[in-house]
């Protein structure tokens, strides 16, 4: 079993979609993260959920979860105030980590590898252009038996 | 909003659980992770679904790609082999990480905030006993303008 046997379309965003546009993406298609694509379409980077919230919880929050008791205003104003006229690039990790993207001829066990090392539930296929995902609920459902 | 308000019913397993058994959990039901209850009942760690995958990918294997290329057999195989008589136990990390837990009465952008610190996307409800969680999808929902 291949990449090219476990592969689905999987949408897109590029360092230039507003943060909030990213975040609806993520609620309403239930996605497991966001796949950040360069001006040649090539993977960038591939954010899991978690690292958009960061950017919409408060600088002053983020660490004193104290601070954060005391805020009880509608969480939907705090989230679209923070993350207001924001973009994916300012999601970015400071320090780029290794990029879970493989070839089409990947092994199943090449990507678990690749999912487990990385932490990623999401991992890109690139074969000269991107070609959508293989996400760790499909890979389990065709390795692990019934 | 508070915890109380976002809070679902969510599955847990014990450390006495087979890892095959909760890989099939993630599959069947598309969970975004395990909530691993202690003999009382009380949230002990919460996993990652990726990190299911770190015991069935075989140990010579997870930190070299070029390994892992060779093995072509099927890999539904390996990962029954690898993951055969091993539990819920054997998948925990070394070292005990910040436990996502909050009480019902956390406030959305509390809830966001751990999320964001543990890098999450399941935080467990507590109050007294175990009651639920809330999931990054479920926070998304409610907090993300249409």
């Amino acid at each position: 079993m291949r990449a090219s046997d476990l592969l689905v379309p999987y949408p897109t965003v590029t360092l230039a979609t507003p943060a909030i546009e990213a975040a609806r993406m993520l609620a309403d298609a239930d996605l497991p993260g966001l796949v950040v694509v360069d001006d040649h379409g090539a993977p960038f980077a591939i954010l899991p959920g978690t690292q958009v919230l960061r950017l919409a919880v408060p600088i002053y929050c983020q660490d004193d979860p104290n601070l954060t008791r005391l805020i009880d205003e509608a969480a939907a104003d705090v989230f679209i105030r923070e993350l207001g006229d924001r973009t994916v690039r300012e999601l970015l990790p400071p320090q780029p980590h290794e990029l879970p993207v493989v070839s089409p001829t990947a092994t199943a066990l090449e990507i678990a590898a690749l999912m487990a090392r990385t932490r990623s539930p999401l991992v890109a296929v690139v074969d000269g252009a991107y070609e959508g995902v293989v996400t760790l609920h499909g890979l389990l459902d065709r390795v692990v038996p019934a």
